[in-house]
């Protein structure tokens, strides 16, 4: 029991439910909790801005993670030590396949990204719960989208794996040949949080998926407009919250 | 297409169905099969002992691997290329838990073994098909026996990483200490092929899992006795044809 | 030159002064700039918050990359994009040695962290800028502070290799003993994202370099009082433009 | 001593010859033993099938490995146990020179395969014994056949580093590029189980060496005609028992 | 206190100054000490040819290394031993830009060599002491020379790395290609020591630093002409000398 | 051919004998070459001293490589490139048997150093000669020694992997455990330069060994005294001449 703060979330254990939501974006958790009721706000701290409040009844916490696996490894480690039991990450991703709007729910994450292999080597498999993403692809169908449950990369350089840049290009990189690269690997998406989030859960012994919406597909080829993607992002998070109802009621 | 009999299983697309269960042991097919009806032999060729026949009207292939990565690999892509749809691997694993005689449908696999990494470096998930592990886990149900989803580690050194020998005995291994270190991970248990079929199956983009008996509890600390062993290792193969008719039936 | 925002930070080249100071805490970024002159906001993005004013009739900007080295590496790269020539790392550390208080300002750093790999192979030395360090040496001692130019260590996992954690504890980590593993190689600090700025500003032939204040000892051992803290962090802030003042006068 | 049965050969050390022929094929085994007195089964388990008896008065056990490095691996550490001193591996190989039909009796393996890795790393050499390698060549001149003492190497994956395949092909592989590469080393042949047995048995401390016959070439762009590698298989067998015949006359 | 020699060159601590000039070239050692006074030989062993001297009114032990880290390696271990506590490399470099017969004063250099590894892990970051640098900047300036305080890289390989041989020839090897390779991370020379001297002058808690002459440019493309050689060869040891001498004046 | 100078050896092919020995130490050199005939100093460049004469009518040359595997393979390139067709490296190890006084002529080395790593992964195997190792067997008969044939190990670093420091002390290294590892392999001796003369002689497709005298026992326990050191040494050079002369007496 964690009756001190923890030191980055600024969190104990009763501020925190055992349901957390994880976003990358900590404007995006501003966003989510419009959703819900009797939201208090547990702390804004660095890149974490935690909320806790109802769904459906469903007791709920929200948090930021920031970009990246050192953050999001964080923010998981401090919701843990307050008592997290089903962890769920919540974001947009890069989609690989003409899957620009879709949802991907992962069952496996490559973990291209590092931070998670300072817990354990990479021969262990970032894998997603399997009640819990029944659930979402249920909730997900339930509110008229399309889902896929394949496998995504999670990568730790933006500008050195996802997309080009200046200095990429000063260096003569070929990002687009090292995207293309994943495709022979039948990967749907590129992120850099998932393969983190999906390992950790496993290590903790709780249960653990990621719900995400392709809003931009590789390289930055083409992506959601400003308006409709506002919406459908809204769209997303109520599709996880409603995957935590489902998963609560069935009592797993 | 194959017209031509492949160079080890010497197998032809017609030979073959789409439903293919995988067991190490060459004997452990010819088991398999008097579940069965209408059974043709295809080949005994090397360790690969192979057999398609129907299992409740479903056409069904049996087939071995022998032991190993190397070799498993060898069948799974020789049934690819005779048009496999759906790989099962059935076969007995050393539990890491007090599971003995319990089975293991793991979500997913720690990729120790090396043979697939000569198909995709080791940050690639071992996972397995959801919708195919759901009829399995029915199956189990439905036969009356416990089944756990959890995650198995595959290696390539039997007298290295999971029994101790007279030479590594000789050579002042602690293999007992090296299994301690898989308990960190909340691994199930310990197998020699897992991680191989999981990881090409996703490959193949085909649906593949796997589903094992304990049969021994790791280093040899105790092990099904032998009556109930064969009893039950028939058990195993009702199981998993039972899980494929389940499959079949859902149209997935 | 980027006429369009970028793709995180929000900025463009006309937004954005040639000196760039990088904090990790986007609210310390508010506390720098209360020293500053006709701050203008550029962009509060994510853990992205961009200011740019003037100290001393210098313009500097001010952004906060978040935990880590991915996002560290992003705000980099955009900063660069947007015609960044000087980048100093203003941030604290977890101090080896009996340095609570002080201010290590590194040759260089070990690069455990693995974005920056992303970039280069870990043989490349993370190095700072000779120059832009003796003018923060020189504003150190002109501030009446104690600096050392050592080489501190930089990691992706907090919790697995900075401090124990509820998750740390149930693997059976030795935290500590890791720590000390460090003290062998003479290393003054740990900490998030120092590696990264060092490497990249070395590959974009820009001047880089860190300052950081210890306000904590390994393992949590001791650290900086609150009040105390607070008033050394602006202590950190002016050494930090002081010393750009410094490297500004003598028209490097 | 081992009065129990072996776990997988099912073989006690009364049953094992101190000189032990090792064939992948169970079936070549079976061909072997023609050339042979007395011959007694030990076991058939798995793709194990091992004899014992006499060649010119010679006592020598002959038993099948199945393919790969993990199942060799096994099969010699039991043999290792029953009190085997001298290890032949009797098999075929794919040539890189214009080598069909020739006899490789190899000086030494690239470890390319990883099994023996979980023993030593990977800068321990695979050698061969230079005494028997000595007799081998000469029962190979007095057979009146030619042989090279060059250097192979063993691989873990048929079908992703010796032949192409449907997978291969959809991923896109370039396997004969990677064989190319072999060429610049100086490689006579490819197979998937010499390293190990080379490594194997100079940790053992035993005598250990590999005799075989050229039955294909690189990427199948030429083999043995049927009629022909039967017989040349049979003399392949004959030439290592002659071999064994020499060795034990010169009381080494 | 080193009573007895040191193993391989000859030494105890009263031979030996606080100050050491390492060369690679036992021929240049001699030339070297032409410009001190009051020259005492310590040992000739090996390729380790060593001197003590004075300049200046300045104590300084030259002493050879040979080619190559390994050897490097062990001239300053035994220095160390001997009380050692200012390590200069003083050498010639093959240049990547076009900067023949310029002064490359690295501020770091890559660990492309792996002596150093068998010390700390390819993280750390090899880097020359600041104070030291200034004091060799400085003697470079006044001996009306132009320097660059760039990265250097160090390899094992002469004839793999750094220039075509008959045998890479044969091998197929594109060195140059390789070269190219480094000119993505703004590196200026090449040789195969400096990454040594600067990695275990770190980790002794010594001064280090490299002084190093442009000779020749990659792969041999120009190179400085005999009899400039020599003498801007002199000259490199001037400035060494020199710099040593700024610094002691500077009671550092 | 090679009408010009090789550049470090200083070389020309006319200058050089089909057999190369290699020493370590330049001073053994000039002591080797006092037992043959019509000796002509080829060049003393750097480390290299090379000297090329006749020994019982066979025409030799004799070069130092000095202390490592960078300078090593220098030395082993530049003979090649001069027509070098069989390389004999003549040496002292460190026994890690109670060999002292003994000849290893090694079958084979485990490749610890990294230079040959440039040429080819470390799963090539550094395998000596089988007739030249022969001739070299009977050499050291016919001359009343002993001889062994084992695996010996070359490394990198020999103060931090063969002896302790006054560095390794500071930095708590366990180099006699380091040591005690090895013995787990069998390993007769250790030396710097034996993994790099075997891998280079089987890549450029001639004829190599090693020939080396045990002068010392690991971590320096016992080492052979003075008089008889000296002595000795010179036995080991008749050995290696008198098994060149056998091996060109016999054609091959």
């Amino acid at each position: 029991m964690t009756l001190e703060k923890t030191l980055y979330l600024q969190s104990t254990e009763k501020d925190i439910a055992k349901y957390v939501i994880f976003s990358g974006d900590p404007r995006r958790v501003e966003r989510i909790i419009t959703l819900m009721d009797d939201v208090e706000k547990v702390a804004v701290s660095r890149e974490y801005h935690t909320y806790t409040g109802y769904y459906q009844g469903v007791r709920v916490t929200v948090t930021s993670t920031g970009i990246g696996g050192p953050s999001a490894a964080i923010a998981l480690e401090e919701m843990y030590e307050c008592g997290m039991e089903v962890a769920v990450r919540l974001g947009t991703v890069m989609g690989l396949k003409s899957n620009l709007g879709k949802y991907i729910i992962p069952k496996g994450a490559m973990r291209k990204e590092k931070t998670s292999h300072t817990y354990v080597d990479s021969s262990f498999p970032a894998v997603a719960d399997y009640d819990l993403v029944a659930c979402m692809n249920e909730s997900v169908s339930t509110n008229e989208r399309e889902y896929e449950n394949g496998i995504v990369c999670t990568m730790d350089g933006y500008y050195t794996e996802m997309k080009e840049s200046k200095l990429s290009r000063e260096m003569g990189r070929d990002i687009p040949g090292e995207i293309a690269e994943l495709h022979k690997y039948n990967i749907s998406g590129i992120d850099m949080e998932s393969g983190v989030v999906l390992t950790l859960a496993n290590l903790m012994g709780i249960r653990g998926c990621v719900v995400t919406l392709t809003t931009v597909l590789d390289n930055l080829k083409d992506m959601l407009k400003d308006d409709f993607r506002v919406d459908e992002e809204m769209m997303l998070a109520k599709i996880v919250l409603d995957g935590l109802v489902i998963f609560n009621k069935k009592g797993l």
